[in-house]
């Protein structure tokens, strides 16, 4: 790509996220319904000036949803996550199971083969958790039991998600089902027991040698690692960015560090969700596809809320869980690029699948929304106090930074 | 390349720059120095982690040095830049025909063909202007009258630099030079006197609606919408963006622009810099063709430090500005690329221009370093005045954060 070219998508893209994001919150939607709707703007459905198919647009993409992950983890409270651990994995099992399930039948009762069947099965059953960890942060509810139970539960989900793609990849019996599943759960659990003991000790060094910028770039590289090291190890990238985050949390720095990365953060960020909604061609949707596609939408939502109402623990908002987790993304989309290229999926099936992710995606803001104001638990407010330290003081209007700072009310 | 990969290398390449950044302060070098050494420690040299051919990577760097440009041209003060107008034409001018006159003699000395010798000229004629910047900002010496007449040089030496390349690429004649030159000294004008105007209207709208984030995020597409503009207009993307930041440094943000892209120019820079250390191939160099380069390298040191004598201008530092006009980078190696390509230059000749642009790089952060200690007059202190603001005042200690501000002495 010409320097030109990639400057040029780069102003796309982060004028369509202030733009249509700025919009959305105006009408008081989440931010980053409008910048996926920013997305299909200067998308291949539309202006055509950010080709998320590039090499570089995708790995910015992947470093933003890695980056944002990470601050997800710096804003998450590992004793509450823990705290909350059984119910995020009755969700992510019984979401995976039930949506597997639908999605096979609804294969077979199309009449589809069962190989076929099993495909769409498989492609509905991992929550995208970028989209709801968003919602969540721009709406101030980041630290809700719900928002814990949701993101523990994309934490398995994405584990069982990869899990199987191995096994619709290598067709493996029940000795690589429990190889995938144990080296994924496993490194979460070294990643967050080693880092636990490691993150204090790097930091302390770091304020020895008095490195310029050290916190800054140390708890980057730390985040980069952790991701590194779970795409190594056979799990998605953004279990280590998560994991380094929830470690990080727990040093002495770890607000600082928050504040620090803030920024960085940000720029990344509007990269992979104008990048999501850049990707759509929503041209290239026929009528039975979309309907199919439709078919599975419902499928993909439906399974997920019966998840969600499956969550044990007292006083949950289990409306709000189901919901939560029903965003779909890049898994299903793997899912989708690899029955094409294995000819098990047709075009038009490619495309349905597509529909499904962009159904989920735009639903989940809305709904979102909607439950969150309804019912608003002290635990929200509490959350909003820890979280609202504005980091930079000396913008604006306290309010715009304020506003941006993930984990505070859009318009009170 | 695989999100692995990509991964792996911006973790090498954020450890290299701190790392070997840090050692070279330690022992009173400019960190730049530092990250070319760990640029030849990760890249094709040594550990091959960092791989600048690749697409990511470049652009990557590219985008560093686009924000770098604009982090120099946000702490210049545009006055004081056209005080030095005339000194700086003389320099540049200066410059730019001794290199290539003495580049074009060597290659007819050596027997070289006459198309040959002008290729060599032309790719010593350009200085790269981000070393010398870096340094500057690293020893706090960038708001130096001397650092001035460095920048405006270099400005006009990219302008003039363009010009070559056309010509050579074209074979035009005089009416190529006079139009390439005009668009190019065109672009600088008009930029700087239509985003005078546009500049505080655009903060003035912003402040109004109260973007979230609006001032960091609207002044980095101004950046990178000028250097694209740049770009389009023919002329060099670094000229867009610090033209962009002289503009937006007489706002009334000024300052807290600068503060507020700081975190992000950070990010990016050390990919440009270690890039350009990773790029160098040090096995590829034969006897004889680094003997050639070591004679390019002489001619081009020689040329620009002629040209820095000739300055006009009361009690200007003019050995100061000589040596910081030495480096050579981009152009020269686009040169050096053209020639390759054309079949004009062997690969030896190729590589005899690349062991000029390593000796210049390498030796001015060197040579200015102590040049810049034996003398210092008042205007170098009064500079620290106003860049002295640390843009974090909660980094671990006051002293990491002062001596990574770019403008403060690294080790008083």
């Amino acid at each position: 790509m010409p320097i030109a070219n990639f400057l040029l998508a780069l102003i796309a893209i982060f004028v369509a996220a202030k733009l249509f994001g700025e919009l959305a919150e105006r009408i008081g939607q989440p931010a980053v319904l409008g910048e996926l709707i920013g997305g299909l703007v200067v998308g291949v459905s539309g202006l055509k000036l950010v080709d998320p198919s590039n090499d570089t647009i995708h790995l910015l993409a992947q470093l933003g949803i890695v980056l944002l992950l990470f601050l997800i983890g710096l804003q998450t409270d590992l004793a509450q996550l823990m705290r909350v651990g059984a119910s995020a994995v009755v969700v992510a099992v019984a979401g995976v199971a039930m949506t597997f399930a639908g999605g096979y039948a609804l294969g077979m009762l199309l009449g589809f083969p069962t190989m076929v069947s099993l495909f769409l099965g498989a492609s509905l059953t991992a929550t995208s958790v970028g989209i709801t960890a968003r919602v969540l942060s721009d709406l101030g509810h980041l630290r809700d039991r719900e928002a814990q139970v949701i993101l523990g539960a994309a934490v398995v989900d994405d584990i069982l998600g990869v899990t199987l793609l191995t096994l619709m990849g290598s067709g493996g019996g029940l000795a690589t089902i429990a190889r995938t599943t144990a080296i994924a759960f496993g490194f979460v659990i070294l990643a967050i027991v080693l880092g636990s003991i490691l993150a204090p000790v790097l930091i302390r060094a770091i304020e020895r040698i008095q490195l310029a910028r050290g916190i800054y770039f140390v708890s980057l590289v730390f985040a980069l690692t952790l991701a590194y090291l779970a795409q190594r190890a056979g799990t998605a990238i953004i279990i280590g960015s998560f994991a380094a985050g929830l470690v990080l949390a727990r040093t002495e720095k770890g607000k600082e560090i928050e504040r620090q990365v803030h920024d960085i953060v940000h720029f990344f960020v509007p990269i992979f969700f104008v990048a999501v909604g850049a990707a759509i061609d929503i041209r290239a949707v026929s009528l039975p596809f979309f309907a199919i596609g439709f078919a599975l939408a419902l499928v993909a939502v439906g399974g997920k809320i019966g998840a969600g109402w499956l969550a044990p623990g007292r006083g949950l908002r289990r409306g709000v869980i189901g919901v939560g987790m029903i965003p779909r993304g890049e898994v299903s989309l793997i899912f989708a690029q690899i029955g094409l290229a294995s000819g098990l999926l047709s075009q038009g099936l490619f495309t349905a699948i597509t529909v499904m992710v962009i159904v989920t995606a735009f639903l989940t803001p809305l709904l979102l929304r909607r439950m969150l104001q309804q019912s608003t638990p002290e635990e929200s407010l509490v959350a909003c106090d820890v979280v609202m330290e504005p980091p930079m003081e000396d913008e604006g209007g306290a309010t715009a930074a304020a506003r941006e700072s993930y984990g505070t009310p859009a318009r009170p």
